[in-house]
């Protein structure tokens, strides 16, 4: 059967989905396009696929499907994907050696980035502050290119955290563009977490004040800044740059 | 006096500006808000500011004032800025000898981020093949941060520049993440060209062919591939490495 109704009571409560609040109050999330759909379901996260009523669905799993409009109504997409997932929320813990803090990042397209890059370069956890941009915006999802199943994900306070680690005997760097090390010439400890801050005002003193050390990459110094997604992806290949 | 009319014909002019085709048959571009105007006044390119009523405006120049409802119909934004300008684009040419080519980019916040990691790489000129996104799209210039000011921006036929820097005795370095040398193992030559392709496919073997080598970012192999201008800028930062 294929729903065509926007009023279908399955389709209202999936177009609630791209609020946050649904998100939170449901703990789930959609995801769009093969690609992705394909990435979390191999975590076991998806609770049932959305698809067009003329694709060939290969999923196990209960399928759903709907109209091009219904589609349409239930993606971000300027044009709807011919298939998307309903998952449950990660259910994950701060573990491992090797941590991303980031206090407050704003842009979808920024944090996507870096979870991405925190894979690449063997990060184990990556800590968002609670008034980060949500994981499960689609725009984050997107930007993970699915790698967001791949990684520890967890809200926690950064102050928090900090001290924990520091317990466990962390490294804990901070970032600074005014009085920081060159990351060329740090040894990173085997412990270590990267602190990255808000794309206007960076990473708060009164969390710069809890880091052993901040790190700088070297650059023109023409340019104030770089974008964070891209700082945080060279320091993490710096930090890693003595991986076997 | 304060323009208030959405039909005059100034105003009629600069809202055609929003399209690539208007920039183009012009030679003219908007860029929206004070950190952007102020850079590109340094550079000479602005013609004219555009200010809401009240804005006290200090630049030298003239100065068109408008009242909300026109500054919002002339931006591209949600929330409009205070301030804009009119500018004349750049006339640059093939200089230097650290040139980055870009290879069909399509995503404005890539080329934007890649023109700032260029600058703060010290790259000399950056080439844009005739169908990437265009460089005064005002997404790619808000992410420049303003730094497309402070670099060589051409158009140019990919194939024809690498031969043309190949008569210059210039290295081309391709990226390639099956089959690339680590770039942590190159030393780079004093003058070299990096290729960067697009977003989904990467650079075309019938330009690799013509790469003296191929780079790679040692990374975990569940990852395909970095975001294009993470591994832009990650590779610029090596091959900046022996800088003094």
């Amino acid at each position: 059967m294929v729903i065509t109704s926007l009023e279908n009571d399955k389709v209202k409560e999936l177009v609630k989905l791209q609020k946050k609040k649904y998100r939170d109050l449901t703990g789930t999330f959609l995801v769009e396009g093969e690609h992705l759909v394909e990435e979390v379901f191999k975590s076991g996260l998806v609770i049932n696929v959305i698809c067009l009523e003329d694709y060939n669905c290969n999923y196990d799993i209960p399928v759903m499907y709907v109209s091009y409009d219904v589609m349409k109504k239930i993606s971000s997409l300027d044009t709807p994907p011919a298939i998307m997932a309903l998952c449950r929320k990660k259910d994950d813990s701060i573990i491992g050696n090797r941590i991303v803090i980031l206090d407050n990042i704003q842009d979808p397209g920024n944090l996507g980035t870096i979870i991405r890059s925190s894979v690449s370069f063997n990060v184990d956890t990556i800590v968002l502050s609670p008034n980060s941009v949500d994981l499960y915006n689609p725009k984050v999802l997107r930007s993970t290119q699915g790698m967001f199943c791949h990684i520890n994900i967890v809200y926690a306070d950064i102050i928090e955290t900090i001290n924990m680690l520091h317990e466990k005997d962390f490294i804990v760097y901070g970032t600074n563009v005014v009085d920081g090390v060159d990351v060329r010439r740090v040894s990173p400890s085997k412990y270590w977490a990267l602190v990255m801050g808000n794309e206007g005002s960076g990473v708060s003193s009164e969390i710069l004040d809890l880091c052993d050390n901040n790190l700088y990459i070297k650059m023109n110094s023409k340019v104030e800044s770089l974008n964070v997604s891209i700082a945080c992806s060279i320091l993490l290949y710096e930090l890693g740059r003595l991986d076997g």
